[in-house]
């Protein structure tokens, strides 16, 4: 590869390059390319958008928390030590160095859509033109760190740049949201950030950690979490005080789908167990799936949405968890079942007017098999976009593919970039936008849709989809 | 949408959009496009035929009974009782309101294979040219229940319209069959209509109605069902019955696939326990496999076509089928596993050349890894088309993709509409001519097959293979 | 069809027909389509290059060994026998009987690779430009007698035709090696054929024939194997003489892809009861994942590369395994599970850089939920190209599909052919290069690598990515 050719983006990338296809994608592409983006589910710290300031410098922006990034540079036997992942400190010159490592190993990303993101944020973002690579590693860096010392890099200025018009971080049900609060009272600030009630920790209470956690709850919630029933009223509390400050939902990530009730004694016999310590995995199983049966009838009383993200193997590489800790790209997953899990939650729930659920998966062999099919008969069930490892462009094609001759678009939930790498959340879009107006064109290309049609749905998957899975 | 641009059908719809598939495929399609229907397997009412009686009104023909058309509104929020679902009374009023309500989601369908069949509907059996929408709805309604009231729009008369050649109806051990045998009877009819043999509820031993059934099938075969010896032998007189008037297959559909023989003795010890109401879910499905199992021996020897469609979760929405019964849209597809669930049927029968059986499935996993092996190996086993959820282009092409490379075409099944809707079965089986058509012209394309080989595929597909599958 | 039309191989064969794309398939494709053969996994006997004589007749060459060719030929109920399977003598007419069959059944391959890679071998081995047929069996059988007669077609001729660089083949730890020690002293003989360490059967001690089997290994490897330890040293002291002699790999193939270590203590005791024939099938597979353990410690060790192609189940038809053996074509995938079954030995030696393993599998949905995962985060993990049964050109876009966008082009492993069909083996890799140049084209026409990226990548795929995954 020449490293003097500048770096290009063609504007029809991505899009179908059958010459029967491609004008039809393009027509529909530019009909929805500039709608702001409706970001219902991510990452990005609040405090970002809270305080202001600016970025420190191109490796803590776009590699070190990353690990879509860093996962393939470990694969290719770099240290996550030397991305700066778990380093107090972190000097300039190893940021610099850490920059160089990804340049250096810029091949290995053809194909992912790392490549497709961070293309387009030199490019479109940065306005730098140069391919990455061991040589051009230094003049990207400096370029980048000139750029966001400037108030058109600051996380404000990017919001209405990029344009976003809602966005949703991902929060503690402890957090008291002190960011989200000072968004909402500062009268120079028009934007939309929502915060997002996690509970997954609380509902886990075999973990080491749970009973320092439902002790915390209580101290925030002022409600005694000595019993279950406190524990209920705890997070019914807790929920409340997110609904209050503009949640839209609550997420939800375990090793199973299941959602199951047991009688309310079972579970105060089984939270006092937890509470001494001396819960068994099986039982701690036993009593998640209860919480989670808690969450939904929460849902269905508060009409908070619920996102399911499960089936995923928690730090797989136990000598890099013990290292570095959690979220640094060892997690993977694995098969789920939804049919039969979510069964229960259905029938209590699933035609309640006030309760919506978006079922997010990484094991595409149920979008047709049980997630279209949920969808398609449950008014409260929608289909999540492809998440994490799948949100990409050959994984959204499958996707729509898979889910659509049984669930149609209207019950599908909508992109969701679910990202703490702010500086991608243009491409992340980008490319779903993209790739949804290539598979609508198809379907017009063979006489399945009328343009009408598909210019009408592309909207909705851009607008209208979002706001009604996430009720925004 | 301009509600004013007419409905119309484009000839080359499904077609791939590629230039350089398209031709092909287009003659490989009018190649096969007015051969007479094959439907081995499927769900219209016998007595239609029998009686040949005009339908009722739109409506009870279109709207109530189909599930593929009332599970969509369902999940936009409409009562199923609203679509006529389980109503003893539904007004002349109450009909058309289930039209407009259909006509006012009709966006809701879009990308989905209802759209498609039922626009071919409305253009190709109708001649009605008009968008369906809350505006139209009125109008259609009155132009299709003009229609239906007149001669050509009888049964019989559609039958030699679409045109059909064979159709098999599903029924119960028990039925008399007086509906296939007055048309075998009648010398004006010179159409083939088979029954199917379809014991499943006389199979599940843990279900509370099964004493209940068995004590009829007694009574209906003349043989003592007290004992698992007089329950074989009653169902091999059923059997007997059925293909003495003219079925050709057996249809079975279980929550598993497993076909397990137990000894005669714990056989009859756990037929026992059934019989006095005793026996454990466990147990039951124990003595289901056993029940399978005996079905493959007298398929054996009785020649009849067995085909599996098993692991759907039925009536999923416990108050929905508690409100309305089952076969509402509330059945939900599950994980299925065939490679060592059918082991102990295969090795026993499986190169019986008298033996045969039709695997259908909605969980596409096992198409490349267990189905196309599997018929890739027994002259026994076939693949059966994407059926209910999956039977649909984008499925069907994944189908072709998945099988072709390990089973070739010839030990697939031939495409089955599996319907009640009657009026949608030439559109079900045009969907799939045309698909299968462009699967092919693409391997004509990239010079995988000469079009000689195509022309003679596509033809095998649409008539060898279901004749060698049902054995017709 | 007209037989007269002589049989012809488009050069643009298995390239996208999508003008937009073909062009620059075809680019790719003429790349890369000489360059030598690398072929790492496979079953050829090492006996044919070591002692080049010629082979016998078409049958015996073609037919009988290839499960591939004589499993279609049974599903369409040609016996086994017919086609030499099993057969101690097997005389010259029902050697050209049995290519009769083939040639007359030759319509069932229709859209499977077994037809585009014996037409391959007819025109570009044989230079047969006849198509296969009742009628013309004897011309090509005749033809191929008299061309596999001459010294053109001797196996070390063909090994420089094709031409191959490096090619492996399986064989017993107990095995003698004497083909590879003969070809490594031979000073005419400049080709390169490794053995590979295949010790399923030593690892299996529930079934009847492993005590035999371990007696051998004590006997060739001079080592007491009468206790656990004795059996691990044994397996060191033959993995060392394999590697001494050219080994690259270790080859693995079990029901379950479980790799987990007991202690030594409860190793030695369940191996003190396999050894006196008393363990259950249950300790056997306990005792098996630990054995497998052991085999991923000594490659951590050794440096062999581990190759696991597991969830296959043997000899699925029972009556033909007792008639004919193993290995005739009635083996039939099942679905499979990686994520926690490799996590002890990934959590053990996943980042051990002596280490690498290759995961091969017939279960395609693994692809993108859990093998691209893990190879996109481990620097130990390769995911294996697509195996036996999903060798063929729809599943390896597939694999493309489903792998490229979490663990990129460079953590995939390059064509294995795993054949023992020596003369498929151009055939074979040609269909690869040919799938991957237009998976490759398709990214270029849509922008989302560089015509300069697919070029490199196209390369890699063919030669740096073998070399790296089994470290030649």
């Amino acid at each position: 590869m020449n490293a003097m050719t500048p770096l290009t983006l063609h504007p029809d990338r991505l899009l179908p390059a059958d010459p029967a296809v491609r004008p039809i994608a393009r027509q529909l592409y530019d009909a929805v390319r500039d709608l702001p983006i409706i970001s219902p589910h991510g990452h990005v710290p609040p405090q970002w958008l809270a305080d202001d300031v600016p970025f420190e410098d191109p490796t803590s922006l776009l590699i070190t928390p990353d690990h879509y990034v860093n996962r393939m540079m470990h694969a290719h036997g770099v240290s996550l030590a030397d991305l700066g992942v778990g380093q107090a400190e972190f000097s300039p010159e190893q940021k610099r160095n850490a920059f160089r490592l990804l340049c250096t190993h810029w091949k290995a990303y053809r194909g992912t859509p790392v490549k497709f993101w961070f293309e387009s944020e030199l490019v479109d973002i940065f306005g730098i033109d140069v391919v990455p690579s061991a040589e051009t590693a230094d003049e990207i860096y400096d370029a980048i760190a000139e750029k966001i010392a400037t108030p058109e890099f600051l996380p404000r200025a990017l919001y209405r740049t990029f344009p976003i018009e809602f966005i949703a971080t991902t929060d503690d049900p402890c957090d008291d949201l002190r960011h989200h609060i000072k968004l909402a009272g500062d009268p120079t600030w028009d934007g939309k950030v929502a915060p997002t009630f996690r509970p997954d920790k609380y509902l886990e209470p075999a973990t080491p950690a749970w009973n320092g956690l439902v002790d915390t709850l209580a101290e925030v919630s002022g409600i005694d979490t000595g019993t279950y029933a406190g524990w209920v009223a705890a997070m019914e509390n807790r929920r409340a005080f997110f609904k209050a400050n503009g949640a839209v939902s609550t997420d939800h990530s375990h090793r199973d789908a299941r959602v199951e009730p047991i009688s309310d004694a079972e579970a105060e016999r089984l939270y006092a167990l937890a509470r001494s310590g001396k819960i068994t995995v099986e039982d701690g199983h036993t009593l998640r799936r209860n919480f989670m049966f808690q969450q939904a009838r929460m849902a269905s009383e508060d009409g908070l949405v619920m996102t399911l993200h499960p089936a995923v193997y928690r730090n797989h590489h136990a000598p890099s968890f013990e290292r570095y800790g959690a979220d640094v790209g060892g997690d993977i997953p694995m098969a789920v079942e939804f049919t039969n899990a979510v069964q229960p939650m259905l029938s209590a729930f699933g035609t309640n007017p006030n309760f919506q659920v978006i079922f997010f998966t990484i094991d595409e062999t149920v979008y047709s098999r049980e997630l279209a099919p949920l969808a398609g008969f449950y008014p409260s069930v929608y289909v999540g976009a492809p998440w994490w490892f799948i949100d990409s462009p050959e994984a959204m094609t499958r996707y729509r593919s898979a889910v659509t001759e049984t669930a149609g678009f209207s019950r599908t939930s909508g992109f969701i970039d679910d990202t703490r790498a702010y500086l991608s959340i243009p491409a992340r879009h980008d490319t779903n936008r993209r790739m949804d107006s290539g598979f609508l064109a198809k379907l017009v290309a063979d006489h399945r849709l009328t343009m009408d049609e598909a210019l009408d749905t592309a909207y909705d998957l851009v607008v209208t989809n979002p706001r009604k899975a996430f009720k925004l």
